[in-house]
Parts: structure tokens; sequence; C-alpha cells
């Protein structure tokens, strides 16, 4: 009986027991994260269940959806509080537990997005909820690969079976996902119609876009405009799928030069307007209207050939210099609090990453 | 080689010479209806040619589209004037030309939707333009058919598998077609969540449409109150499908209640708004918008198996009583000022069908 009792008390054979010291932004509730999200210091002995690993963060970016998670305002919540911010980034794996079979340590890993906390130092994680990615991929780059990156990809490859010379047109041109568009579509020789705001910096921003493989980029003003719209599509065939993240009025403009049978995805709304579709372009055009969201389709193909297919496909790209990061702006965790305020009053140009080291 | 020119003068030796006489109503150029179009005599020698049949109508209805044809604003339209007006009826085959192998004389025929013009008493068709229905079937049915129940027939085969027991929300409820999907609904074990217009006769009409099989029937004011949608949502599972017809804010109030993964088919835009799509439900819920228009998937699927089971499925019904009539008013090719002006009013009781004799 004594004996027994000795048994089970050794049972952490079976784990391993470690001091996980980390620094992390915590949250206890919802609310605007200037005022809810806290760093904090964690010093705890903790053990690593079977199957789970310990991780040493290397970057972390900062998405608008993140901000909508710590505001409670986004599908993706925390399952209980205390929580740890944050939903991207890549890691490098530094303990493991017993009976894990996929990952080693020394791996570079990238965490399910599901509110797992990826704004801390280290953590914890099931094997289960990482994908073990190429070492030689940049971290900046494998830090955002789950949503932006991924989402470009998806909807280029999941709406309409393209092939060479068709086109698309987006609206957002400029937005994070957007680039990724550009780039991507070149590399598979689809023509970009990339719809931008007008602003004072436009022909600087055009000439962005078009070194990195935008075709055409128009203003929303000029978008209205039938002759210069006519004189694209003189050169190219209508588009056979819009990608918006804009919504309203600009939306339905994209629309109007969407191909018979052409899809327009929708997946974002920085307008905060609806998706206002004319009767005609659905009965007589039979135009299809459809939304897109990468964290449903991770979180449905996580361990999928598919998925593993595309993470490989775009770290190799990244890795033979034919995928340009957005604007980055490097940060580290004890900055949080003006990149919070920054990102609450709307337009920031950079998109903000942490960096730990 | 006057032989030769003998015998090409003897071609008609493949064809059938007969006498046309018929009584129409004709256009010479779009417009208002009652000022455009005019009754008239047609008298002529006509030449049956190979793979074609002489017919005389039986009954052709008055659709809301086939005003739109003769106005010009609607896309299908007569290849040249001047042109017989009416794109749907039931007609009886009374002669044959030469090389006709599908069709015999005495058959019930029902022509392709496309401008052939049937509101005539008599017209020639290309055998590969018709098809043959069962003879046992009425003529108020056959000849409307082609739209109506093929319409709310495709709605709630194609869009969604359903299952018994699951649901579908619908606007225009007592409109012809959604009279149709109440029925068909019911025969085939779907709930239906059924949207009608306030009006002094309301009880009298929910009486109608639940005698028809309509599960529920709301008001677009109830479809508004979250108690009296929450309750039957109790009891029904939420809807896979919405159809709609109306569009505007009837239309988006639908969306709120139709389920994650569903998709809202558009029709029709009776209120002449646009379709308005919360973006959260696009991208968060991954509904699905797109619409229908029978008269294409009948021209891209005429001779199909499907269409033909659907048809005979359609007509089975229909000889087994099983499928009740919208109210119809008869009329003759005289009174058709009337009904033009009644129908471009806007709101009829009725839907008018020529009947010939």
């Amino acid at each position: 009986m004594n004996q027994h009792r000795f048994l089970r008390r050794t049972a952490p054979l079976f784990f391993t027991n470690i001091r996980l010291a980390s620094q992390a932004l915590a949250y206890d509730n919802f609310g605007d994260p200037v005022a809810v999200l806290k760093k904090v210091s964690i010093q705890n002995e903790r053990v690593i269940k079977n199957g789970h690993i310990m991780v040493k963060y290397l970057a972390s970016p900062i998405n608008p959806a993140d901000i909508n998670s710590i505001q409670g305002v986004y599908p993706v919540k925390p399952s209980s509080f205390p929580a740890i911010a944050g939903n991207e980034g890549v890691a490098e794996v530094v303990r493991i537990g017993s009976n894990v079979k996929h990952v080693q340590i020394g791996d570079k890993i990238i965490p399910a997005v599901k509110a797992s906390g990826t704004w801390t130092t280290n953590a914890i994680l099931s094997e289960k909820d990482v994908t073990v990615i190429d070492k030689n991929v940049d971290d900046l780059f494998a830090a955002q690969l789950s949503v932006n990156p991924s989402t470009a990809y998806r909807m280029l490859k999941d709406f309409h079976k393209f092939e060479s010379g068709e086109s698309l047109i987006q609206n957002g041109g400029n937005s994070a996902v957007g680039l990724f568009v550009i780039q991507l579509a070149r590399l598979w020789g689809i023509k970009t119609i990339n719809v931008v705001r007008e602003r004072p910096n436009l022909d600087e921003l055009r000439d962005h876009l078009k070194s990195l493989g935008a075709d055409y980029v128009v203003t929303e003003e000029e978008l209205r405009k039938r002759e210069i719209m006519e004189q694209i599509l003189a050169e190219i065939p209508k588009p056979k799928l819009a990608l918006n993240c804009v919504g309203g009025q600009n939306a339905t403009d994209c629309m109007r030069y969407l191909a018979d049978n052409g899809t327009m995805v929708t997946y974002g709304g920085m307008s905060r307007k609806p998706v206002v579709i004319p009767t005609g372009l659905l009965i007589f055009k039979d135009q299809k209207y459809v939304g897109y969201w990468m964290t449903r389709w991770s979180q449905q193909n996580f361990n999928s050939t598919q998925r593993m297919k595309m993470i490989e496909e775009l770290c190799q790209l990244r890795i033979e210099n034919k995928l340009q990061l957005p604007k980055m702006e490097i940060i580290k965790l004890d900055d949080w609090k003006d990149a919070m305020e920054n990102m609450s009053k709307g337009f920031t140009n950079a998109k903000y990453v942490f960096k730990f080291d």
C-alpha cells in the first residue's frame, strides 16, 4: 500500500518539472488595451505535461484582431482570466516533456492562432498546437506567417482556379494582406488591380506597389471613373475574384468590374460599413459573395497536408527573397503602451512586432 | 445542269408547307407594354423546316419578367422586331416537319423560356426548343411550370442538401414562387419560416399559407422582434437557407436568423433595394450570398436528366393534387390591355394567364 502510494508520487517520471520565468502582457478582463493590459513577471514551478513543450518566443506581432480580442469584441477569446494577450508569433523550443513526438529542442515553431497568448517571453504549449517551420526563415516573417501571408495565399487558391493571365481586383491594396496578395499574384501569373485611398504620397505608394508586382494601382476616386477602368479592362480580362477588406461604397464599386460568375471574398471591414450588392449582380451576373476568416480555416485544417504545403511554400518563397514584408516597427515588451495607443487611434504606418531577447 | 436546278427547287421535299393563321400580341420596339403592344392577326404561308413543329398554344401566363422584356430592361430580349411577346406557356403539337424525332402530333409541350413569343394562338418552333410533358397535367399548371414551380424546386435542391427537420426562411412568402417553396418544403420535410408584408387580411393569409404547409408565417415587423423569433428558433433549428425576392432591410433582417455556413439565395428584388450584408456575417458566420436565375439554369441544363427529372416530378405532384396553384385570373388575348395596366401599377392579387381556344 505504502509502496503503491510511493509509485503514484513518482508519476512525474512522465512529467518534467521546470521553473517557468517569463515576462508577459496579461489582462484580467476585457476592455481598452491601454487600461486592462499589464506587464507581469511570472515565476513559478511548472510541470511540462506529457506531449507538451516549453518555448522561448522570438517575435510576436500586434495584429488589429489582437486588440479586438482584448476588447472582447472578437470571436477568439481566452478561455479564462488572467490571460496572456497576443495570438501570433514564432518561438524556439527550449524543453520538451515526455511523449513529444514531432518537436525537438531547438526547433522553430509557430503556435495555433487561438488565444494561447504570444506576447510573452516563454510559454508551455501542447505539441498538438504548434507547427514546426524551416529554421532558415527570419523571425519577422515567421512571426506573421500564420495570418497575413496565409490569408493572401488561401484567398488566391480557394475561391477561383486561376489560369495565367486572369485578373483580380482588391481594395486595401496597401494593407498587410494586400501586399502579400500583390506579391503572390505576380509569382503565380495573376494580374492585379489594386485600389488604395487617395493620400498625399500617392505616387510613392503607387511606385512601391508596382515594385512589388502590382499591375494597376487606382485610387477609390479613379475606380469610379469609367474611362480609367475601361482602359485597364481593355488590357486585361475582367477580374474573376474581388478581395474586399473595406466594405461600403468602395466594395460596391469593385463589384461593378467583377466578371460574370466572379466571386467577392470579404475578409475585413475597415470602413465599418456593410457589403451592399445590387440585386442584378446576384441574379443576372451570377456573382457570389462569401467571407474568409483565416483563423477558422487554420483550426479546421491545422494538421492538413494542404496547410503544411502552404507553410513550406511561403517559407521557401521568403528564404528565396521573393516575398517582401510590410513596413515593420520592432518594439520591446516595455514599449507596449505607445503601440496600443497608436493602434487604438486607428491608422498606423507600420506593423508592430515585439522582439524578445 | 437544269436537272440540278430542278432538284434544288424540289428541296421542299424535306419541308412542309402550311398556312399559319394566328392571333398574337406583338411589338415593334421596347417600351411601356400598353403603348407598344398590338394585337395582330398573322396569315401567311410558312414552311415547317426540318426538325420543326407547329403548335397551338393552350395557355400562357403573364410573368413580371415578360413586362420587363417588353420594356427592354430584362436580359431576355427578342432577337429581332417585330417580336411576339411572352416567354412561357403550354401548347399542343398540331403539325410536325420532317426529321422530327422526339415530338409527336398531339403531344403537350412547354417551350424554352427565351423570348420565342408565347402570347400567340399558334407558332412554329424547333423541336430542340421544346420539352414534352405529361398530357394529364392541367393547362394552368403546365403553362407556369417552367418558371415558378421550377424556381422553387431548384432553390430547395441546389444550395443546401436538406435533411429532414432542417429549416429555411423566405421573404415574399405569398409570392408565386413562395407558395411553391412552402408546398415543396412540406413534401420534403423542410420547416419553413415565411415572411410576408403587414396587410389588412393578414389572418386570412396566415391561414392560407399554413393550409399549404407553412410552419411559421411572420410579418416583416414580427421578424424584427427578438422574442417572436426566439420562440420559433426554440422549436426548429436555425435556417440553413434563406430565399430572398425582396432585398433591402427585410433581406438583412432575414440574414440575422440564418445559421452559420448558411446560404442566402436572391432571386428577385421587389423592394428595388440592394442586398446589404453586415461584414461579420460573411467573415465570422461564413454565410454565402448568391443569386438564382431560372432562365439561365434552364438554358444551361435544357436537355439534362436533372431537368427532365424535375419536370416529371413536378407534373406528378400536380397530377396527385399535391401542389396548389397561386390565385389565377384567366383572360382572353383581347383582355391584354387591362391586364398590362393592372400589372404596371404594381400590385395585383392574381396571376394572369391567357387561355386560347
